[in-house]
């Protein structure tokens, strides 16, 4: 059976002043339209239906997490004791999808991205799990791009890859984020999308490259589920003690061969930045508010206020979100940062930030 | 003897956020040193006692007159019924020290202005007040100016004026606020002061000039008083419905000859606007910031709170103000406008401006 797993766990301090350290990104309603690992979910319940769809996020984000609100039962919300990037989330994911269904086919999303395309989104994802399940392989969902992103891991694509499921191609590599000359490169060789994030595989693929390239993580998720419900949840906390901090990319998808690229022109975003959920909601170059705001003779600004009134006047390209009992006020082009000035905001200021 | 009115009747809604409707600009500790009036007031009590200062404000802002707050008499602080400009502050305030002391010498002074070199400025009101008395005439303060402002109106000295007291000039003529081109001309001549907006005259004098230039307040501020206490606030009430608004500037000095300009180099700024007061408190091309701020590459830029943490980044010349629960963000260069924005504000959503 289908299932798929969402990884909630990351913080999103880039979303800082929206995102704190009691509420992270994805539980954030960025769009307008509810929280975003809601809307994930929502997204996923017609292909994969709520009973097979697993969230694994921190305990810390808990509060967030009520199942009824989330709409899945109460044992697939994966509590992790502590952050240890993707790797370790997904190993805790498939070890209790296996249990239940050891022919299960994932797929593996982050919480926190954005779809233009729901319709299309889903007929990919169909698509992806046909071809996981059938030729036994990761297949990775790669993002046409639309403009040189430096943000953005890319898959380069190598053969088309025979078969029924069509449009799939082989993998000729993962690159890191590149430099703009070589992102804009990747773009005129026509070979190369964006890295979603989003992966599907088998259940059992999984579970022997887990063993084989990140032997300490399934030897640790092992000990935890050994030995039954009594006591599993101080035998998690120690097995996330000791394991690495490594996500899926770096730990077994670079390692591996044979890796699939399903491309998706669905219009995706990571929404990692306020200038990205800007470009993904609004039009280019023109302004977008959200409460009470005044604006004159401003262009390319993005504003948001949760309480009060904003008024800003001749910027150009600015964002200004006022969340809470904080103020931020950066350049769009340089939201990247705000990730860097959260920290230092937190240092400084423990109790406001 | 020597009198002070302090004209604190202004609203200032160049300072909004932190200016509002239920707050003038007077009422605010700008410079952090406590409310501008105040200040003012300290400022005057060495050279003109505090029995002999007198403050007219509009009755709204009887909340923040105290007269023990001022340390000055309660009879001393003059409510008007509402705003008439300063042509009908003065006579007011004029009428009420004739009647105590016929022999009055006046200093005219706004509330919301700020003294970089307070014993030097001491020093001039001290010779500007025998000035006013022993000439029989209106005495000017000029600023020499320390750049090409287009924000103030402009004093060009004619003749030296000779007698006892050194240092005075007749004035040529006022001028009002230049554009660019014209105030760069008015620094090249080296002929033209900055108009600080306080003057000082002979209280005879003054009365004088009322009845002959502006008869019709002259005649209702007379009625007003005539007939004792019972029943003054009604008849001054009265009085103030049917003045004209005009300023003593435009009512009396333009129409007057033989004005005389003392120039002042006290380190005098009219605080207008943002840009003006982060320039009165700040250093050429530096940030200036005020409450809890985290600023991460920014250059000339003035960031004040009055509670949260407000984070800035990567900005050049911006103005980012929070106050209660409204913010702004415009850039240095625009303070002017924020007036027209504070009304728009004010309009769309009249319970948070």
């Amino acid at each position: 059976m289908e299932h798929a797993v969402v990884m909630a766990g990351g913080s999103g301090t880039r979303f800082w002043p929206e995102s704190r350290a009691c509420r992270s990104k994805q539980f954030l309603d960025l769009t307008g339209s509810g929280p975003m690992i809601r809307e994930t979910l929502l997204r996923l319940f017609p292909v994969v239906p709520p009973e097979q769809v697993w969230v694994v996020a921190g305990r810390k984000d808990a509060p967030h997490l009520s199942p009824r609100a989330l709409g899945i039962p109460g044992a697939n919300v994966l509590l992790e004791p502590q952050g240890k990037n993707t790797a370790p989330a997904v190993a805790y994911a498939v070890a209790c999808i296996a249990r239940r269904d050891p022919d299960a086919v994932v797929l593996a999303a982050p919480a926190d991205h954005a779809i233009g395309n729901v319709p299309r989104f889903r007929a990919v994802i169909r698509k992806g799990l046909r071809l996981a399940r059938e030729t036994g392989r990761f297949v990775t969902l790669g993002v046409p791009p639309t403009h040189p992103a430096t943000g953005y891991g890319y898959i380069e694509r190598g053969k088309p890859f025979p078969g029924r499921v069509k449009g799939a191609f082989e993998v000729a590599r993962f690159t890191e984020k590149p430099d703009l000359v070589t992102a804009r490169r990747f773009l005129r060789t026509g070979r190369f999308d964006w890295n979603s994030g989003l992966f599907l595989f088998r259940a059992d693929l999984f579970a022997d490259r887990l063993a084989r390239f990140l032997p300490e993580i399934d030897r640790e998720i092992g000990k935890a589920f050994r030995g039954g419900r009594k006591g599993f949840d101080r035998r998690l906390r120690d097995a996330y003690r000791r394991m690495p901090s490594i996500s899926v990319d770096y730990g077994i998808l670079e390692k591996e061969k044979g890796i699939l690229v399903l491309p998706a022109n669905v219009g995706w975003s990571d929404l990692g930045t306020w200038r990205s959920l800007h470009e993904f909601l609004g039009s280019r170059g023109g302004n977008l508010v959200f409460g009470d705001v005044v604006l004159a003779d401003c262009r390319d600004t993005f504003v948001r206020t949760d309480g009060g009134v904003v008024a800003v006047l001749g910027m150009d390209g600015v964002v200004v979100v006022r969340s809470g009992d904080a103020v931020l006020v950066c350049p769009r082009s340089r939201s990247e940062e705000v990730k860097r000035l959260a920290e230092e905001v937190r240092r400084r200021y423990p109790l406001l930030a």
